[in-house]
C-alpha cells in the first residue's frame, strides 16, 4: 500500500476522501457511576486494556481520556513482532501487516576512514532472525494502532467507546469498604466546553495508563526512579527527497562530527522518521528550553547524512524529548510488606511505570504488554473464576521485566549516543550488539520467573524449544478436519482462555490406552479435572481450559471418528461439534512442529499457556496432578 | 475465526451485536438524471464493474438494484483462486483469507462394493495443485463477497452507493444521438414504499448484471441458448451434527441408488453447503412445481451419507434449482455484421450472458471476471484514454471464455448426476477429471486469443511460464529498496494502469548499455515511447503505464543509486520517490522468480499486463517498436 504521496493524512489510508478517514470516537453523556474497572488514558496501554475487557460483557468498564478526541500523529510507532502475536490475538493483526512497514533489514553506516566528513555503508543485517516469530518487526503510526483497537472494543460484546475530555483530578480508596466494593471513588474534570463539570465514578478497580506524568501514580504515592537524561534528541516525520540509498531501510548512522541519526522508514512508501541526536544537556536542564527548532532538527540530519542530500518537502510531526529510562518500583498500591494482607485496587501500567528511549523501539510495545498481562487476571478476578491474590502477579512479573528491559534500553541508548567517539571499533560494537539483542527489541526476550503461574522447570526437556514463563512460540501445523496449514498459536485469541496443547506420543493415538485418551479421560471424567472444576455447569467444554492435541503423523494418516469426544466438543445451542482442535504436522513443507520445538517425541507432553499467551506449565502427558495442582493454586471453584 | 455456532448470523461476524453486523448500503433521493454509466443489478458482476469504475471520480457511475437492500443469506459461495487474486488487486483479500472456509483438500466416497448400501471413501486429493496460484480455493457466503466491494465502493475517490428498490422498466437508445452522447435511455420503477415512481435517466453505456432472466438482455434482443437442464438438485446451508468424518472437506459422495450429493464446508468452522441430487424432470418440467420441501431435501441427503448420520438443527438457507448451461451469442447490443460501423453501448455481463450449474463453483467467478474485464475498458475510452473500438473486445473476450466454461461444466455437472450409475469406474472417472480440470475451476485456465489487447506467441519462449493471453501468475520476489518479500503480481491493483514487468538480462543493470537502461531511456525520451505519448501532462509519469524492473542478483549485490531514474520516479505534488518498483528473486527461500517463470536469463524479456492482470504482450528487452505498435493499436494521444 502506498500512501501519504501529497502529503500526510491521519486516518484509514483506504478511505479516499480525507474529511472521512477518522471514524467518530468516544462516548456521548456523562461517565457511568459505577463501574469495575475504570482505565485512565486511552494510549496502548489503557487501550490494550480496554479491549480485553470489551470481551466480557458482564464486567463493566469505563475508559477515560484528557485529550478532546483520539489520536491522530505522531508519537510512537515501532510494533515489535511479539506485540504481532498480540495483535493476531485481538483479531487485527491481518491490517496491520498490510498497512505497515516491514522492517526487513538494518544497515549500519559510519565515517569513512579515509575521509571522514563523509558517511559509507559498514554493515547490513537482517533485523529479525529466522524463525523468531511468524510475524514481522513493523512500523506504523501509533494512531492507527489506537484504531486498531477503538475498532475492537466498538465491535465487542461490551461495545466500549472512550470517554474524551476528562481530566481526572484525585482519586481515593474508600476505607471502610469490603474487598469486593467498589472502594475506589475517582473525581473527573471535563474540558472546557463541557464547562469543567466535575463527575464523580466509584470503581472496584483502577488502572493508570496516564503516561509518564501520571496522576494515579502519584496517587498512590509511587515515583519513578533512574537516570535523568542528558541527550537532546529530536524526532520527526518527514516527507522528504534524499539520494540517501538506504532511506527505505532502518538505518543507524554514526557521523564524525555530528552525532547519530537514526532512520525509520514508515507506512506507505514515502514517509520516513528521523532520530536526530541533538545535543548533550546540562544536568538538571530540559531540551525544551533550548528553543530548537524544526529547522536545527532538519539542519542537523542533514550534517549527519552528508554528503548526501535531503530535502525536507512535509513535516508531519515534530517533537523534540531527552527522555531517560526511568522505573517505578512496584506497580500497585500495595506496598511490599502488606502483600500477604491487602489485595491490589489501583495498577499503573505504561509509561506511567517505566519510561524508555524511543530508539530502542520498546515503549509502546511493552507499555501494551503490561496492560495485556493485566487484562485477564483482572478479568477472571471480577468474574469470580480466580482467587484476588492473583492480581498481586501483575506487578511482580511486569515490574521484573522492566527492570530488565530499562537496562538493555540504557545501553542501547548509551550506543547510540556514542557518535562522538564513533570510530570502526564503535561502528562494530553497535552492529554486534543489535544483532545479539534482536530478541529484546524483538520483545520474545520476555521470561517469567517461576511463580504461582509459571512452573519450574522440571519437565522443560519434553519440549525445549517451549521455555516456560517465555511466550509461546507459535509454529505451522495442520489442522486434521480441513487439512487447513494453520499456526498452532494462532488458537489464542484474547479471550481469557488457558490453553492446554497435549502433544501425542508417537503411539496410535485412537488405541484405548493412548496417552491422549488417558488425559481426555481424565479431563472429562475425573473429580479433581480442572475443565470439570472450573467450567461453570451450562458453558462450553473449552470455555475456561481449551485444550487442542498435536499429534505425530501426518494428517492423512489419522482417522478424525477415532479421537476422543473432548477433542471434538459439543458446543453452543445446538451441541455443534468444534473440529478444530486437534493438528498434524506440516510434513509436506519439511516444518514439524516436533522437531522445530524439540518435542520429545516418545514421551510427548502437555503445555499450558496462559490467557496473554505465556507458557506456564511444560508437563508429562500423564501428569494430571501437577495439571490439576496447577489451576488450583488459583482458581475458584465454580460446581 | 468460528462463528454461526449459536445459528446463522448475517453480516461482519466480528461485530459481537448481531443488529449492528449488516452496515447500512444504499443512496437515498431519486437517482441522478445523467450518466456515463449505468449498472443494473447489484450481484457479483454489478459490484465488481462498479468498484472498478468507482476508483475514477471523473465517472459518473450509477449502480441500481431491484431488491429492496443488501443481500444478506444464500446464493453462491465459491471463490476461485483466481478470484482471490483479483480480489487483492481490488484490496480486500486479506478479510476474504480471514474469514472463509479454506479448500485445502477434496474428498470421494462410493458405494462400498461388498456393501452398496454403505459408503466407503475411495480418494483424496489436493484441490489445487502446487503453485497454481498465491491464493487458495476459498468458500465464502456471497453476501460477504458483496460487502467487500460495498466497502470498496464506499470508501473510493467517487463513494458510490446502490440505489436499490428500482426495477428496470424498459431501455432504448436515442436513434439521434451521436456516439459520445447520453443516448441510453432507461426507465426504472421505484418500489411500493415510493410509491412505484418512475425514474429516467439517460446513459452512456448500459451494463445489464441483472441475472438469468435479464431484462437489460431481452431489450438488445439476444436469449440464452442451450440445454434446458432435467436434474433438480436441492441447496441447502445447515448447520448440524453428523459422524461424516469428512464434513469438513469438501467431498463428493455417489450412492449406489440415491444419487449425489456434494458437501462444501463453510466459514465459522460449523455451517457447511449441501448439494442434494433430488430428480430427473420431464421434459419442460420445472422443479419450482415439484413443491419439495426443505425435509425432503434433508431426507435425501441422510440417504446418501448412510451409514452415517446427519441431524439437521438450523436451516439458514435453502433452495431447488434445475439451472443448465446456457449461453448467449453476444455480450453487447452489437450484431456481428456492424462491428465495423457500430460501437457497443450496452452491455450484458454474468449471469445475464450465461448460466451454470452451481456445484462446479463457477457461476459467481466468471461473472465477477466479466466485470472486470469490461471495468478498464469502460474506464478508459470514457476518460479518453482509448479509442471506443476497444469495447467490442468485451464480448468477443469474455463470450470465448464462457463457452469453454460452459462446455466444462456441462461435462461435470453431466458427471455429477451420474449417481445411479455409480460403480467403481464412474468414481474413479470422477475423481480424475477433477484433478484434470483443476485449473478451470481454479479460475486460470482462461486464456484470450490473439486481438488487439492480446499478442501473438512469436516470443513467448522468453517467458514460458507467463503465457501471453493469460492470467500474469505471480511468483515471489524481494523488493529492492526496502528487502521486503513481496508477490510481484501484487503490484496490479484495480486502478486501470497497464503494467511492464521488465526482466532483466544477466549483466549489470548499472552498466550504461544495458538492456533496461536502453528500455528507460527510450520509455523517458522516445518520440514513439508509449509512456510519454500517452501519459497526460503534469500527471505521475507511471500513471497510464506502470514500469517494473526484476533483476536476476540478489538484492544485496544490487545498488540502488545505479538505477535509471524511470524505476525510482518522482510523483506527486513533492516529486517524492517511489521505491516500490525494482525487484530481485527471493534467492534466500529458493524460489526464483526466473526460474518459476522461465523466464531467458541471457535475453530477459518484457511482460506486458493488461490493467484486468492478464499477460498482453512478452517481447524481447529491446523490441521498442512491438511495444510502442501495441499501444499505438488502441491507445489515445493525450500530449
Amino acid at each position: 500500500m502506498q500512501f501519504h504521496l501529497n502529503g500526510f493524512l491521519p486516518g484509514d489510508p483506504e478511505i479516499a476522501d480525507p474529511a472521512e478517514r477518522i471514524l467518530a470516537s468516544g462516548a456521548s453523556g456523562p461517565v457511568p457511576d459505577e463501574v469495575d474497572v475504570l482505565i485512565v488514558g486511552c494510549g496502548p496501554a489503557g487501550l490494550t486494556l480496554a479491549a480485553q475487557l470489551a470481551q466480557f460483557p458482564d464486567i463493566k468498564t469505563c475508559i477515560v481520556e484528557q485529550k478532546p478526541g483520539r489520536l491522530s500523529v505522531g508519537q510512537a510507532d515501532g510494533i515489535a513482532c511479539r506485540t504481532m502475536e498480540m495483535f493476531h490475538a485481538y483479531g487485527f493483526s491481518e491490517r496491520v501487516l498490510k498497512e505497515a512497514y516491514w522492517v526487513n533489514e538494518t544497515t549500519f553506516w559510519k565515517p569513512d576512514e579515509r575521509s571522514p566528513e563523509k558517511i559509507v555503508r559498514s554493515g547490513r543485517v537482517q533485523d529479525v532472525e529466522d524463525g523468531l516469530s511468524e510475524f514481522p518487526h513493523v512500523i506504523l503510526n501509533q494512531a492507527r494502532i489506537h484504531d486498531g483497537f477503538l475498532d475492537v472494543m466498538r465491535k465487542s460484546p461490551a461495545k466500549l467507546e472512550p470517554y474524551y475530555g476528562r481530566r481526572l483530578l484525585d482519586l481515593h480508596v474508600d476505607p471502610a469498604a469490603g474487598p469486593t466494593d467498589h472502594a475506589v471513588i475517582v473525581r473527573l474534570e471535563r474540558d472546557a466546553a463541557n464547562e469543567g463539570k466535575v463527575e464523580t465514578i466509584k470503581a472496584r478497580y483502577v488502572v493508570g495508563c496516564d503516561g509518564a506524568r501520571s496522576t494515579v501514580r502519584k496517587s498512590i504515592g509511587r515515583e519513578l526512579h533512574g537516570d535523568s537524561a542528558n541527550h537532546a534528541w529530536g524526532v520527526m516525520d518527514v516527507l522528504a527527497v534524499t539520494d540517501f540509498p538506504d532511506i527505505r531501510f532502518k538505518v543507524l548512522i554514526q557521523s564524525a562530527k555530528d552525532g547519530s541519526l537514526l532512520i525509520i522508514p514508515r507506512e506507505g512508501g514515502y514517509m520516513v522518521r528521523l532520530y536526530v541526536e541533538l545535543a548533550k544537556l546540562d544536568v538538571g536542564e530540559r531540551v525544551a528550553n533550548r528553543n530548537i527548532t524544526a529547522d536545527d532538527v532538519i539542519a542537523k540530519a542533514q550534517r549527519i547524512l552528508a554528503p548526501h542530500k535531503l530535502e525536507v518537502k512535509e513535516i508531519a510531526w515534530w517533537s523534540v524529548y531527552e527522555i531517560g529510562q526511568r522505573l517505578t518500583d512496584k506497580f500497585d498500591d500495595v506496598p511490599d510488606a502488606e502483600i500477604d494482607t491487602r489485595l491490589p485496587r489501583i495498577f499503573i501500567a505504561g509509561d506511567a511505570c517505566h519510561t524508555h528511549s524511543p530508539k530502542a523501539g520498546q515503549g509502546m510495545n511493552v507499555s501494551m504488554q503490561d496492560a495485556f498481562n493485566l487484562g485477564w487476571k483482572l478479568a477472571k478476578v471480577i468474574r469470580k473464576q480466580c482467587a484476588p491474590h492473583l492480581l498481586h502477579s501483575y506487578s511482580a512479573e511486569r515490574q521484573a521485566v522492566a527492570s530488565e528491559l530499562i537496562d538493555f534500553d540504557r545501553e542501547w541508548a548509551g550506543i547510540l549516543a556514542s557518535a562522538a567517539k564513533a570510530g570502526g571499533a564503535d561502528a562494530a560494537r553497535t552492529q554486534d550488539y543489535f544483532v545479539r539483542h534482536g530478541r529484546y527489541t524483538a520483545g520474545t526476550a520476555t521470561h517469567y520467573r517461576p511463580s504461582v503461574l509459571t512452573g519450574a522447570t522440571s519437565h522443560q526437556h519434553l519440549a525445549q524449544g517451549l521455555a516456560i514463563g517465555t511466550r509461546f512460540h507459535s509454529a505451522p501445523v495442520i489442522r486434521l478436519a480441513d487439512a487447513k496449514p494453520v499456526h498452532l498459536g494462532h488458537a489464542a485469541q484474547a479471550d481469557g482462555r488457558f490453553r492446554i496443547y497435549a502433544f501425542s506420543r508417537a503411539e496410535d493415538p485412537a488405541a484405548a490406552g493412548s496417552a491422549i485418551r488417558a488425559l481426555c479421560n481424565f479431563l472429562t471424567e475425573a473429580r479433581e479435572s480442572p475443565v470439570r472444576r472450573y467450567t461453570p455447569v451450562g458453558a462450553d467444554i473449552d470455555s475456561v481450559i481449551d485444550l487442542r492435541a498435536v499429534f505425530q503423523m501426518d494428517h492423512r494418516e489419522l482417522a478424525l471418528e477415532a479421537m476422543p469426544a473432548l477433542l471434538l466438543p459439543r458446543k453452543g445451542r445446538y451441541g455443534l461439534i468444534d473440529y478444530e482442535k486437534i493438528y498434524c504436522p506440516d510434513l509436506k513443507s519439511g516444518r514439524d512442529v516436533f522437531a522445530m520445538r524439540g518435542i520429545d517425541r516418545k514421551a510427548g507432553c502437555m503445555v499450558v499457556v496462559r490467557p496473554d499467551q505465556y507458557v506456564a506449565q511444560v508437563l508429562p502427558l500423564n501428569d494430571f496432578a501437577a495439571l490439576a495442582a496447577y489451576f488450583d493454586a488459583f482458581m475458584l471453584q465454580v460446581n
